[in-house]
């Protein structure tokens, strides 16, 4: 026999199992977007390259599936070009269309392609693959969905409370506890600005977030070592050893960002959300978080990120406002602001903690023995009858041994079984078997349906 | 400005309004597998192009979308390959991945590499895009969904008597009237047995199913240009002005195959359908149809496809019997059967008849009107008890002027909005405006939620 077939590295076969608690994951998530007046659109799965390429920083760039084009694709490339070692010119003469790499970039796309189309604000979500040509390892996959809603064409921070409140209610709906994390981009330009030093603003907010680990002084000498200069690092105590409760932690950043106007801007837009949701009354806490910075460079106001309370994994939803996305597209002064629910590690934290609800798995819920035609036909029009009341039932297509059939409903966990012989048809009942108490019982075809139904 | 950015040809977005018919025609199908016990798997979009390339014939592996191997795509690739004018060759060594050209390869690829996990027989549905590089037309998409279903490992013929009851049930859902369509490949490799000319089954078929337009002469000189000899095009006269019901013309099949066992088997095959199906009661008709060839040439026993019979338009669902799918992968023996959405077409025929539920677009149902902050805050709870009763609701983001929030409310077919000022703060109550009848009310927020919910 040949060798197994396999599928490419970095990309799952999902079984029927693994299905229904993904479709689960997405249908609750598609359930909160729906109720807070997000709709739906999808984009499809090939942009140009054009639309893609410089959007997500030199590395991006390379990790974009690039599809070779159909017919003559050496065609107009010159021998310059294949003998060169341009290998980033070579394959934009070779392709013209990549796979998605994320959805906020085929969405701006989208509002500038359909501007005349839509009402502002657009409130949208989607729900989609994405592929990432990255070394595939544990927990990171080169096809995986992305679950986004965003507003665009408000910069009302009323979109901001209302997303929190999407990410609190589908936390709370698949029991998962968190702590969602808020921080500002303004109040980092701010911080960046009292200390001089525009482009030093990562290396404080990845220093500051070790200081649980390796304690203050070792923190002030990263910040140093950093290139920032002493008088900074002074400034930047106060920050650096910020605590207490998101009220106080904002009263100590108000004085340190005193003359710094974007810095106050920042802190005041964090103190509308946070109020706001104070008075609304989230399930889970939430957290003003300076060492929050999120990588994308796009963000320019408000960012969130949620962590789950009880499992070890990065980020597992985040988003932020941004002002200029359409821009790149030439459509400026487009404000919006956006979250990303983070599936397949939901995914895993729903299977480390057991939370799936038990009516997840959607699977048959009677099965039909199989005793010859003319038992199998005298069952049809009784499935019909539970079909039609909704009961996911099958007859075992062969009249098999009894054993095999038996077994084929264990291995499917099949809760109910009917067993229809001669004495059935002749009394015109059935005789159904609870697959979990071993119960018998025999029942008009009403009756069987009444008891699976409940 | 720059101009417009634009999509591959072949693709398309989908906008909120596309989305809600589409997902309801995707959820319609998917609970009537559900109920008939199939099950739901994905694949990866990519493949390894050997599990696609040879599958489709060879006009289908030029429409295999290939990936462009990442990093160093040129590593190994000799001069010789590059000078050479074969692209295929060229390509296989650029490219080690392919975009999914169809549901069917991938599933048998799934089954295989899963063998050992697998409960046989097994049932599964499958949604997803596929992916083609064909020439761009109307009504043909380089990106489309297929709704598949199988069941391998049984080659019991009440599979397919399930897959007619899913075809006839998923149409009456609709509301489309169709006519299924039934014939097996073992009629016609009798057929062409009986003439003694195997490769000419599909000029027959062509050439029969003119009969109403060109009329039985030119049927006959047809199939005499065709090289097939006058007594051969004689015997065929009775296949050729078959008619009548479906039992007299398997009658008449009957008679003229009577020294083809396999003929034979073929037409056993289709009576013990039609006769299962007749007792059951369908709500459409179904027919036998003899110049139903269907052309992939994986099928070898019964094969079907649907009709539309108020729209003219192509098949909009197909399948058939294969004895050896998975046989490509290594894996004999293993029957199967199989049905085929077209979902994209069922799109453009629920448009035509206008026959969507008025429930299927699922926007905004109640948007509040944003009057400043103060009047917003007070909304913002209101908004948390409706959507906790499943209202669809928003409140404008932001305090800009009624006139243009009203407008928002009539883009979007909102069809309730409410209004809440400073006497309706002071009264604990909400204005009530329904937009179709123009009616106001002064409510609470459980009367308002409850008048919504109706």
């Amino acid at each position: 026999m040949a060798t197994k077939p396999g599928i490419p590295k970095g990309t799952r076969d999902f079984s029927p199992v693994e299905m229904a608690k993904r479709n689960y994951i997405f249908d609750t998530i598609r359930s909160v977007y729906a109720v807070y007046g997000f709709q739906q659109i999808e984009t499809p799965s090939m942009e140009n390259l054009s639309t893609l390429m410089g959007k997500y920083g030199e590395e991006g760039d390379k990790l974009l599936f690039k599809i070779l084009n159909s017919g003559n694709f050496l065609s107009g490339v010159t021998a310059e070009e294949w003998g060169g070692d341009n290998m980033n010119r070579l394959a934009a003469r070779l392709c013209e269309k990549g796979l998605r790499y994320d959805l906020t970039v085929p969405f701006a796309r989208y509002v500038v392609q359909h501007r005349d189309e839509l009402t502002m604000p657009f409130k949208r979500y989607q729900i989609q693959p994405v592929w990432r040509a990255d070394r595939p390892q544990k927990g990171r996959y080169r096809e995986f969905y992305q679950c986004d809603a965003d507003v665009v064409g408000s910069d009302s921070l009323l979109n901001e409370v209302e997303l929190m409140q999407i990410v609190d209610t589908v936390f709370t709906k698949f029991g998962i506890r968190v702590c969602i994390k808020l921080n500002n981009r303004k109040i980092l330009t701010g911080i960046a600005e009292m200390i001089g030093a525009a482009d030093k603003i990562v290396d404080i907010t990845v220093a500051i977030d070790k200081l649980d680990k390796i304690g203050l002084d070792n923190v002030n000498a990263e910040l140093a070592a950093a290139g920032i200069c002493e008088e900074a690092v002074t400034r930047l105590q106060p920050i650096i050893r910020l605590s207490g409760t998101n009220k106080e932690k904002l009263a100590v950043m108000k004085e340190v960002l005193a003359e710094s106007e974007t810095g106050l801007k920042g802190i005041v837009e964090c103190e509308f959300v946070l109020d706001t949701l104070e008075a609304l009354g989230l399930h889970n806490e939430m957290e003003m978080d300076l060492t929050l910075a999120r990588g994308l460079n796009y963000y320019t106001g408000c960012i969130f990120e949620v962590k789950a309370l009880d499992v070890e994994i990065g980020s597992i939803t985040g988003g932020g406002r941004y002002d200029n996305l359409t821009g790149i597209f030439g459509m400026p002064g487009v404000s919006g602001v956006g979250i990303s629910f983070g599936a397949d590690r939901i995914f895993d934290v729903l299977n480390q903690l057991d939370l799936y609800p038990k009516e997840t798995v959607t699977g048959t819920e009677l099965l039909f023995v199989n005793f010859g035609p003319a038992e199998a036909s005298w069952c049809l029009p009784v499935m019909a009858k539970a079909r039609q009341a909704g009961v996911r039932c099958e007859i075992y297509p062969d009249s098999a041994k009894m054993k095999k059939q038996m077994s084929y409903a264990n291995a499917k966990a099949v809760p109910f079984v009917a067993i229809v012989g001669e004495n059935e048809m002749n009394e015109g009942k059935i005789t159904l078997k609870n697959m979990v108490t071993g119960e018998q019982a025999l029942l008009t075809p009403e009756e069987m349906i009444n008891i699976i139904k409940k």
